[in-house]
């Protein structure tokens, strides 16, 4: 009998930032999520009551009939744990979630397998709409890549291939987009603490520099003294951070890397 | 006879990209601006026509009988133009319009004078909504700070004092919000191009990532390979920029300093 694709019973093999909100977003969908893995059973434990779903803390006592295994680890104990996770499931789908990891790190391993990765930055405290997420989907098989694109179009627009060349260029850039980016907010909102100031204040500068992009590219999007070489200013702010040599040498970098790029 | 804020007569010095906003803003408001100066004649005549004011590129002939000149110069130019700038108009009030210039450089040189800092990244290619953006508002005397903080109050809703030290910090600040984080973007697009992916995909990480900070702090919105302290990603991504090592440096001094912050 042919069921619909909410039918497809799910165990998650991890239960950091992104398997917690994308198991969240599957099970609002109707997907049957069957057990949470997670080294800590505080973390196993959080997710699989959240989703109602069993869980465990032993790879020895995962579920072997499940038809879907999303498996979010960091890439070491992805490594490390990939016999135990696929043994007994001969039958099952496998797939990982990030970025950086080749498809074919499966083989040898598993028959059926891919990738299903959600391009965005998750955080537990936070619920992310997934309708705009991108998802970059990847499988040994036509059918499952057909199967995973159907599982990801019930969460999201976006729904595309991409190798696992493309992915990792993908992931690459992300981290400058997002994870540095952030990094640039953590080092202001230090600053402005240092100084007692609200970082509040960044709000709608950050706000218009992520809006600006959507409309111009980067590189026509870029103000500042670096872009202008403004000496003076540039002089100022290094000898501000005098107290922070760490933090001054990664003005000193960003700020050459953007007077090069608008020299070209 | 009283007559309302709008009939200030003003002159800008400098069209840039924060005059050029800055400019037309108030002469939406109703504002009436007499004149324009800039070194370029292209600059000068363009945002002139815009506000229905005249133009030019000469000093000397900067209009003497205005109620306020709003300078908006590179440091530099600023320094080096004051003289000239301020001649023959003992009455008038001066402002600039920079978050790193403290106010008594006008000391000397005007009798009224301050500083009227919109915190924000202008591009002349983009209008920005001006009612969400921070003035910061400094001026000699209680009398011109009032009128100052009155005629941003035309413009935004969030309309502050704050003193040369302050503003100071918020512009380093805003380097790093802004500026800085816009170049992590281009480092993703020059990536991206490179292996012939659309940087629109980007997108909604970019937004996310702004939108995060509304709600967490910057520490708390941290997520990626350097936070997790994966090597192995860490490794990977640092092969594939072995073609640019001004880049490879960005990537290795940025995530030493996340690592760093997450283990304090």
């Amino acid at each position: 009998m042919k069921r619909s694709i909410e039918d497809t019973s799910i165990v998650f093999v991890g239960a950091g930032n992104l398997a917690t909100n994308l198991a969240k977003a599957l099970y609002r969908k109707g997907f049957r999520i069957m057990q949470v893995y997670s080294r800590t059973e505080e973390s196993a434990r959080a997710l699989a009551e959240t989703i109602e779903a069993t869980y465990t803390t032993d790879l020895q006592q995962l579920a072997d009939n499940a038809q879907l295994y999303i498996v979010s680890l960091k890439d070491t104990a992805f490594v490390e744990l990939l016999p135990q996770i696929t043994s007994r499931k001969a039958d099952a789908l496998f797939v990982h979630t990030a970025g950086s990891i080749p498809m074919n790190l499966w083989e040898g391993y598993a028959k059926r397998y891919g990738v299903f990765y959600p391009m965005q930055t998750f955080s537990k405290q936070r619920e992310v709409s997934f309708r705009e997420i991108p998802f970059f989907i990847e499988a040994a098989s036509a059918e499952d890549t057909e199967m995973l694109k159907t599982i990801a179009a019930t969460l999201s627009d976006k729904v595309y291939e991409a190798t696992s060349e493309q992915r990792k260029s993908l992931h690459l850039a992300a981290v400058f987009t997002c994870n540095f980016t952030n990094h640039m907010y953590a080092l202001a909102a230090d600053l402005l603490e240092k100084y007692n100031l609200p970082f509040d204040a960044m709000l709608p500068l950050i706000d218009e520099t992520a809006r600006k992009v959507h409309e111009l590219s980067p590189r026509d999007a870029q103000t500042g003294p670096a872009m202008r070489y403004d000496e003076n200013v540039i002089r100022k702010h290094l000898a501000m951070l005098d107290d922070d040599p760490a933090v001054q040498d990664i003005y000193k970098l960003i700020s050459k890397s953007i007077h090069e790029h608008h020299q070209l």
